[in-house]
């Protein structure tokens, strides 16, 4: 049976535990002040083209949104973001549990959000009876797969410095965005965009982890504080530096993405050879293609997916993630299974 | 240079490496609802003696205080701790920032607290102009080494019956309590006298990761969702479960804290046969020995340590801790080098 | 100029402040506990038909939500409110910064919430990632001046229970809402369908105050702690007890919302006499005109008002508010001047 | 049966109702922004010779402490108060609840605490693991009826500024410490000393309200938005103008707190004359006479006062306090039924 439920499912990439085996036994300092962390910091800067940044590894998603929001913002200032995005959703909470508001807007049918939404929740909290806006979150790729293009973040960009906003961006996937064929962004395009960002590890390829980028460095500080605050510090640090050195390395990254996107490619041709349509076009890992109610029993003998919402009285949205450790023949084999549902 | 500076300086027990390896390209479903979790709870249920619990695997020991403590405690209710605790004093306000106060009381010189020392606490909260008392948290082995006999265990939990709160027991570094020479307590023990009390991984031999022991079962409701809204639920979560079904197989966990120990016993003979003096006299893997501060900075070339506090004018006291991978050897090696200093 | 900006920008019923002149030297306890504030409660009881309930006095609305709702929920339950509900909206996030979230639905063109909404939001949020519904809020009269129908709240509490969550109403224009023509509530009819409800003093004629209601005894418990907590107890508690007395004695409360009613009504027929429209038709002492933008400057000279929102290019919506001391002859002014602008 | 329990036992001065009643009827906007509150601000800062302060009015103290200290402080940043500080025991985590540590100091026997104690405090915070201190919390007169000397404040402000601390002052009985025998300090030497303070209505005279001075004006950005977040903008906010115009109108504070004083001292030497020693020797409105238990009972029957704690086996102290509607004759009949009990 194919695992095509989520992309965290298996370990990690070979060459990052082989990693973690070698250094097992070594002796280094805690809470990443060690060498591996600053050797992996400094990689990442290289990659993204901005020497003049401030980096920290943490371990999850929620986590890292959660930790570096509620130290960002002041405690009456409150975060824009689209309907479907991850904290307005799927985070139980998380942000409104530190004590601000996350003011949703009405993503696109990719979970994108545009300008003009933007501004209008911008120009509708204008008193102190409401909630200050002063950050825009989005995450690329989006929950839904959506791929943001380059003057689509640029306009977004534009329009939180017009607002004095900063502009917080959650590449949890963001493998999978950098490597889509309707992506024009590059790693080092981010910088000139964000405000703070972070590249997901958890999802690409490593045990788990994520790395925070602050390229507005006057934000970073005390986040250390804010981190032990929240329980966000590893006491063995270098478990992250040693996993996002490799991850970093050699286009590893970006093979990661590749792989996982061609996995999902090949995926989406599949099923719609066999009929299925989806309910969105996606471009990344994550494919929603609609099953009618009555086969969601047999597929669930063939695959493990998740289900993402009814479609219509008879049919139900499902998503199908697909990663780096995914296999072509496994997809075959599960196509021609399908077939016979 | 030998580290003595913590017990998280390194990887993890070479067993439970291997056995993440082995698992690697598994795959299995997250969160914690994976095979090798639903295991590693069955081994320590049995390890424990208690079948009526509920167990859960947290990343760190800050993130299941500050998540255990919040979810249990309502908003107006307040947990006593020792002075020295480590919610007292050294998470950066993690349960505060979650809203709860921590009522301070002096610890004993082994950070140990008494009964008749909560119950005065307890008795000088009794209006709702104060917050209202709901929980005991103790820790054992203490911050500073200190081991609870079971009849202070066991006073201290009648105590808290009597008054109606819950007693929470932190045990990051218990595998060292547990063998500690001065230790009449086992892990059997421990849920007939506290409601819900942590095991800890990270500081006895794991790469991450503690867990959580919920006796009181009605307190579990709904942990799930307090531990997603602060950021604690490992996408992984099957490589907690891993660790922990190897960490509680076999003695292991035992063995982790009698090596610890014992180095740290020879370490301390050793101080003691060159002259020197504690600050307290401690019997788990924790030394808290006096040094005159003119020689710190020699002592900073042949190992690392904690500087603990100053002692008086001309002393301070530092911390050496010891763990799984410290070896005699080493020991030997250093206290020759200490001895010519 | 007449005002129509607000109902607060007078003192109190002058009855009240006779009475508080009368007690004020008098000696009582504070806090609330003493025999005004036991009077007041007393007849409130009555008033409502419902001995069995718990209430308190608070200071003001924002507080009173905010207190009241924290109060109730646990740490990862949420709250479903209309996106125009006050809470949602002009309260600068005070929930959220109690650490809740506010599940927004969309409310209908009068602010209020329909049951197949609510119905909705509760399906959507079904696993430990999103916060657990758990309080459905709703105001009567809404902001926008809406006037829920015994049918409606029946139909909102059904949905509640079935779903166990609480129904919280606040109402803090309760006396408009009860006394306008399309109100078919009585005030003992809201302990049967509510948990919790509070009835506004601060726009009812008192100095300031709303009284809360536990019609679930239970919520009730501690309530005092986390008043306390918020700092809303107010020292000289009995200010309170002695305006409610006054206020619920002998039909005063009806009085001030019929008056008010009745002054919003002749304003409304001036209006539309005049040829304005409105954004939307409303039964209460609230009025939301649509006036042409070149006329604001010169309407700001013959009265004070609130700019609603944008109603298109070329004009804007205003509300227009009366109270229990807008008086008639104001009124008959206001909207001569008003025709020869 | 005289009231000795509280200083907010009655109402208003009669000059501040009068005040009220003559405006009730008058129409002002809300919140705050009226002419009343102007004049106020106006008049208060001539009064402490600072013209360059923001200046706001809130009901309560907790309410006071709690929305300025969080407004103050970042997320990881505590406050440090001696351990009979108000904010420390009496405001059920209030502080806490906004997610700050309060840091407890010992305070002397008066309720003070000293210099030394505050600097040992920050330089046991000096990494990440801990809070960092950020603010200084006293109040002037203490909990326990203290006066800080002119030079003990000028120390205190000054180690604050050294260590980049800020220090906020709760005047909550001001008008007693203003003209207490033991006083050197004039309103006008606060804003030198205390980068943020308030002075108390509720406890000198007004039915309710404090005033808060934000010296350091930075502080005050957006103070608002904290306020209406915490439920703390009263509507009517010219109720408070109103009253603390009156309040700081040729000399009424100190008259308030001088008869106060007159009452306490000479409540005091009665006591002393028939026999009565005192936990401390205070020179305020609140005095703390030893009564042996087998008296309390009696004392009930011609006195209010409060239990403050026990003192030994057979005695409890008890705190007595006076205020401006305390009188001389009450007193002498009190203390002659005293030397009969």
């Amino acid at each position: 049976m194919i695992n095509l439920k989520n992309d965290y499912s298996e370990g990690a990439l070979p060459r990052i535990l082989d990693e973690l085996v070698r250094t097992n036994l070594e002796k280094t300092v805690g809470y990443g002040e060690d060498e591996y962390t600053k050797k992996a910091i400094s990689q990442i800067k290289k990659r993204i083209d901005k020497e003049d940044c401030e980096i920290r590894f943490l371990v999850g998603g929620t986590q890292t949104n959660l930790v570096t929001i509620s130290h960002i913002l002041k405690q009456y200032e409150g975060v824009i973001a689209g309907k479907t995005g991850h904290i307005s959703t799927h985070e139980t909470g998380a942000i409104e549990a530190t004590g601000h508001k996350v003011i949703e807007i009405e993503s696109d049918e990719n979970g994108k959000i545009e300008v003009e939404k933007i501004k209008k929740a911008y120009q509708e909290h204008i008193s102190y009876h409401m909630v200050k806006p002063k950050m825009v979150y989005i995450s690329n790729p989006t929950e839904l797969g959506g791929v943001y293009t380059k003057k689509e973040l640029e306009e977004i960009s534009k329009c939180c410095k017009e607002k004095d906003m900063y502009l917080y961006l959650d590449g949890a996937r963001m493998a999978s965005a950098l490597t889509s064929e309707k992506n024009d962004l590059s790693l080092e395009d981010y910088p000139k965009y964000c405000d703070v960002f972070y590249l997901g590890g958890t999802k690409c390829g490593t045990l788990f982890g994520e790395v925070i980028i602050f390229v507005k460095k006057e934000l970073y500080e005390n986040f250390d504080y804010s981190c032990k605050q929240k329980g966000a510090i590893l006491a063995k640090g270098r478990l992250l530096g040693i996993q996002f050195y490799e991850l970093f390395k050699e286009g590893v990254y970006e093979k990661v993405g590749e792989h996982s996107n061609k996995m999902a490619k090949i995926l989406k041709d599949g099923l719609k050879k066999l009929g299925y349509t989806f309910k969105i076009e996606t471009y990344t890992n994550q494919q929603f293609p609609i099953i009618p109610d009555e086969k969601l029993k047999k597929l669930s003998q063939i695959c493990s997916y998740e289900i993402w919402e009814k479609f219509d009285e008879k049919n139900t949205v499902v998503r199908f993630v697909t990663s780096w450790s995914t296999n072509e023949h496994d997809i075959g084999e599960f196509l021609e299974k399908l077939g016979e549902i």
